[in-house]
């Protein structure tokens, strides 16, 4: 009799070690699958490979999936400045969703029967995995070891060295989820709300204290609300980067330049689709460099309106897909008004990083609205060649009617009332 | 014959001193009435009054709003974290409500024939000011010869030296407005958008690099989503504050020492009424400092629905507030809702402030989410009391039918199509 | 040893039936509780609670709930002029949460075991039902015998044969739900999407064709938004009305009447939460006439802004409640926006019914905004003594302006590019 | 020395009359332009270019902008749901755009110095068509003497009278304004809010009682949200239309039919860009049943998170069209919206018109959620093989958390508190 086929989402840590020996035990061929979402140092995709080899995989596949990231996901979070709850660049969630494309991807082209994942049922990765594999296969059987049995970490540990298989006596205090969005942090102070994370708890960016004194100025080119640079004043490309260099390398570089400056740690605080309010450390310099730049120049190339209406709708986008509605045909008409939008926001940012803080210090752009305004005579503060002194007063007049006739009509919204 | 009379507001400022005494010479008995928004230094209130005299004045008239601002705008700007185009914590607009209301006021109270006031008609506060005095007085006669004469600033000086008045040949770059809420810096390289303002146009916050290399660590108490208390880690007042201080006493003491810390610093674009793109800098450390606690302390209280909702609706109100729509009775609904939603916006805040950063460190409330879903065993990342594995399972199954379905009824919804 | 003590929602129909007998045989001290929420006709609370004793109920108990509904469901689903999906009246779901309540108020004041229910797990009510269980009663448990065991009618209906008890051969092609707030008709027609309704389906609305050939006006009195009176042109009231009529009644009245006039059928479309699209008949004569009414007094005293956000907000919450987010604190804030919108909805609609029709014909209000512009010399079409040709025509120009700048800037927007 | 050249927006009646005869003598060569939007009853065309020479134009130029018309505005109003304040298909505001657009086009093309329009200041039109002018053509002088002049329309003739032109005596107590999107009748009642229209005051449709008592019955066809036929139950065209017919001849189509059943008529009421209320009859059936055949599409094939954006966007939308915001470039991205949302808003509507109302009876569709959801065995009110009512039970119990949270931390949102 055949053995019956299971791709198996592998990371090569001690949930899906765990899943691995365990579902080859059960009887099933376990092909392992390890998406490279830009969370890999590098060399460690050899080790993953290695370990899940030795662990008894039929055969691992790596998927190189940080294109298609960026394309499907960052860009429409920058291109919708989205920051779940006000503040966290939503960095694990999303990563989730192309990893899960890909493993069922995966799934399909090997004939498998079924998909694991090494999801807990605590929080809602398990729900995004799902979502996926359900909407692209929708008969495809679903193995998830760690939720159905609720197994400690020790008794996985045990299981594995019963079998003769190494694990690593560390016990770490955080658990610590890398990706090209942003690193997250969990365990310890974050399982309450009033302790910052220590020092030592951050992976790659430097405290406030330790960053340069001196600040780092950037131009970063924007084109249909994509970032196509990052250089320095003079041009000359930042470190990782150079002509060519697609997207997702240049948020890397930002994310590591980002990071020495100190630009990016934050502790994000917010309930999941099952009610219970999660608090995770975060380091996304890269996307909050973005995001801030990004927003600058639709400052200078926007309407208000399109503006507020974006803050609105992009807050829902971003919302949606945080809790794993992927694929609900609201978030294609989302990116169709997110593309509209930024048909205009092409041009230049000046950035400064320095002691942690961003600071966008200027913006040019073919499209500015102050150039347009200015080339008709109008400065702000100065008077217009557009109006005349008169036609201002008319126009005050005339604006002031509405609340004047609601005053009339005993609708004394007097602020404060 | 009996003089027709008239209250003009009145700052000390060259144009409201060309007005005062240009309508005096029209044969105007003019009144002048200062409003105290937060915005004059220690014994400015006598130099603004000895000038007016000085000039012409039938009597001067001050008024404190400072209480009145807090309730009537910061409080709800507070409330709706709200920062025009995502940045800016709208300064000089929101203060011109007040000060108009209280302008009205007195010219009502002293039956005056008319108001004047010193606006240009190039920018937005004269239509603020004429929006207020429509409403509220709506056959009140408004008089401004700036407006209305669209005079240099050299011809309005030459005007009051020709008659004797010493006018300061200082010939300052920049329009500088104070307030409470905020400062605001105008001219030179805001007119366009490439460059920042250099650091000597900046009034009273410290650049990164001159402010201290130690942070400062506070606790912010709120009750019902309003500032209460502001202290050290140790309980101790902050500088300027005590007990029984007024929310905003706190707000100006934050104002300095944030500005110490390199805190509020920024460069606002938006759009007026009128449709020309604005540039200006503003320092307001205290409202960046008091928004960013306020919402962390959200983030434990309040459910996302609170949260995004409260984002969406708070951009329209501050927007509408900011563009003189003060008496649509939208804005008392928008209020009923913020209101309801900071019930239980009561607790303390840890914040520090370093090197321009304000970085909220951990916040607690009685209405903590946290805590009560801890209570009942639920802790993010690991298991739950709540529910089983094979409840979580089938949680993931069901909302992954939606987008199942989407998929089969060929709404091929996959992001990035 | 002691029974467990379970209260069971029981209507008397086929499924609770089943489920009473059954708890009973495994061993359950069965309590009844019937809900009132207005879906009872006259002389059916004593026929329900007969069969409830014959089938071994140790104890029924009947609540009025009547009063709560229309507080707490239909007064702001009135107020926020709210229809799923833009025409129906959510009728069933609204109604499910105030008996969801009652029941286990039920249950808790007789200290019972459990709470059972006889909803299958194929709609929404289930969900429905056990939100507000577990809101309200945490770790109370939850029994029902449909959802779990999946038994077809027929089996029921032996299971109940086979102990003697009567069952009616009678096999309706349409489950029909009836309340308050409307009736609603599942089955046959409704499992397509082609199919309308036959006339022999619905329960007591008249058709168009049998409709009376005379039309009927009435005049609906209006304060702060909920309705107080309905009478004729004369001020009779309506039948079925009077001083002092509750407005549960007042709606009750309308259905009838409403009915008569063929007023108030339709059929909804609609997703549940795990994305299964339901069609459903629904009459609805009494909510469909009181929401045509209430917007039209709107119009009279709102502002745009208010009906445009009301609008949008009402559907948001509206969906909210019909989707089982009972709890989420959102929902309080949603009523103080609409509570805070109605302070000037107050005024009398007059209204015709007519062959299906529904047409205000005219409204009046001391808060009429009409009539506040008519007391300034504003009559529309005609001048206005408020402002004049030269103002209009200035505040047109002004008006143009962010247009004309935003085409200046090469942002060309025009419709349909 | 050579005539300054006007281009004067015509219709033949008495305001552009007057303006024509009055710009003739002021020395300016007057063109008159007609922009036909589907208003012009046959042979009417050719009156009014009549008149306009007798009246003494230099050259008469008549612009047939129906289809760009429909493409513009139509297409999205229908794709938008979009009924002002919630009743009123914005007929005139939307027809005025186009005009105005058709108008300064055609004085771009002959070299002329002015644009002229015979708008009054009191209403929203002269915003409408100083809007679009100032944007295409920002230097273009505008000239507009009934707004500046304020005349009476007795005085108005009389100039005429004077001049030995005729004018017809008839006073209409109605200002009847036609177009494709809808006819506008003001005046009598309309100037206040309690009294209906009376029956003589309706142009084309019949009321209720004058209605057919026989239902007819249709079937609309829909691509991509746009109508594309109507036919009987048979698929034979109705009258006006036949294959290759294009859309706005269906609507002109449905406008008599619609009209002779009754359908169409009632009353606006809502506030204009300077706070005044108008109220001002309509008739549209055509816009209402193509609105309501629409929607019953979107129910069928769009989500409802779709649905519910959609009315929010749409009103938006909508809103900021009538009142003259043609050029923001929001406009555009709603746009992108609504036609991302339209892609699968593809298939047939049954439609019944009967005594005044219309009643969508079944649809279908390629995209059909309900049949894609059936192929999977899942119907409404029956179980369904996607899943067992085990997993029912568990997405309740899972579903019911985020409130049974709440309800834990104290966050009491139990309706009605």
């Amino acid at each position: 009799m055949t053995k019956r086929k299971i791709v198996l989402a592998f990371s090569g840590g001690l949930d899906t070690s765990y899943a691995l020996v365990s579902l080859r035990e059960q009887g099933w061929e376990v092909l392992t699958a390890n998406v490279d979402t830009g969370g890999l140092h590098s060399g460690e995709g050899e080790a993953v490979q290695a370990r899940a080899l030795e662990l008894g995989s039929a055969g691992h596949v790596v998927v190189d999936a940080r294109a298609e990231l960026y394309e499907r996901v960052i860009s429409y979070a920058i291109k919708a400045n989205y920051l779940r709850n006000g503040g966290y660049p939503s960095c694990v969630g999303a990563e989730r969703l192309v990893q899960a494309e890909k493993v069922v991807q995966t799934a399909l082209e090997h004939g498998a029967d079924a998909v694991g994942h090494g999801s807990t049922g605590a929080g809602a990765d398990h729900v995004r995995y799902d979502a996926v594999i359900r909407a692209l296969a929708p008969t495809m059987e679903i193995i998830t070891p760690i939720r159905d049995e609720r197994l400690t970490r020790e008794a996985e540990s045990e299981y594995l060295r019963e079998r003769g298989f190494e694990v690593s006596a560390k016990t770490t205090t955080y658990s610590i989820n890398e990706g090209l969005i942003g690193t997250t942090i969990g365990g310890g102070e974050t399982y309450g709300s009033w302790e910052y994370l220590p020092e030592s708890a951050w992976t790659y960016t430097r405290s406030i204290a330790d960053a340069p004194d001196e600040a780092v100025e950037l131009l970063l080119g924007f084109d249909g609300g994509d970032v196509v640079s990052c250089t320095t004043p003079d041009g000359a490309p930042i470190d990782g980067t150079g002509p060519g260099t697609p997207n997702y390398a240049i948020l890397k570089a930002l994310n590591e330049l980002g990071g020495t400056h100190g630009v990016g740690r934050g502790i994000h605080m917010g309930s999941t689709m099952v009610g219970n309010l999660a608090r995770v450390g975060f380091e996304a310099p890269g996307m909050l460099i973005l995001i801030a730049a990004h927003r600058e120049l639709e400052r200078l190339v926007l309407s208000n309106r399109q503006q507020a209406t974006k803050a609105s709708l992009g807050t829902t986008y971003g919302d949606l897909l945080h809790e794993a509605v992927y694929y609900d045909p609201i978030l294609d008409d989302f990116r169709a008004f997110l593309d509209s939008s930024q048909r205009r926001v092409t041009g230049t940012v000046r950035v400064r990083l320095h002691k942690g803080t961003v600071v966008p210090l200027g913006s040019r752009s073919p499209f500015s609205l102050l150039d347009a305004a200015a080339r008709q005579g109008v400065v702000y503060g100065y008077g217009s060649s557009l109006w005349t002194g008169e036609q201002a007063r008319a126009f005050a007049h005339m604006y002031a009617m509405p609340g004047a006739i609601a005053q009339i009509a005993g609708h004394g919204a007097k602020p404060g009332d």
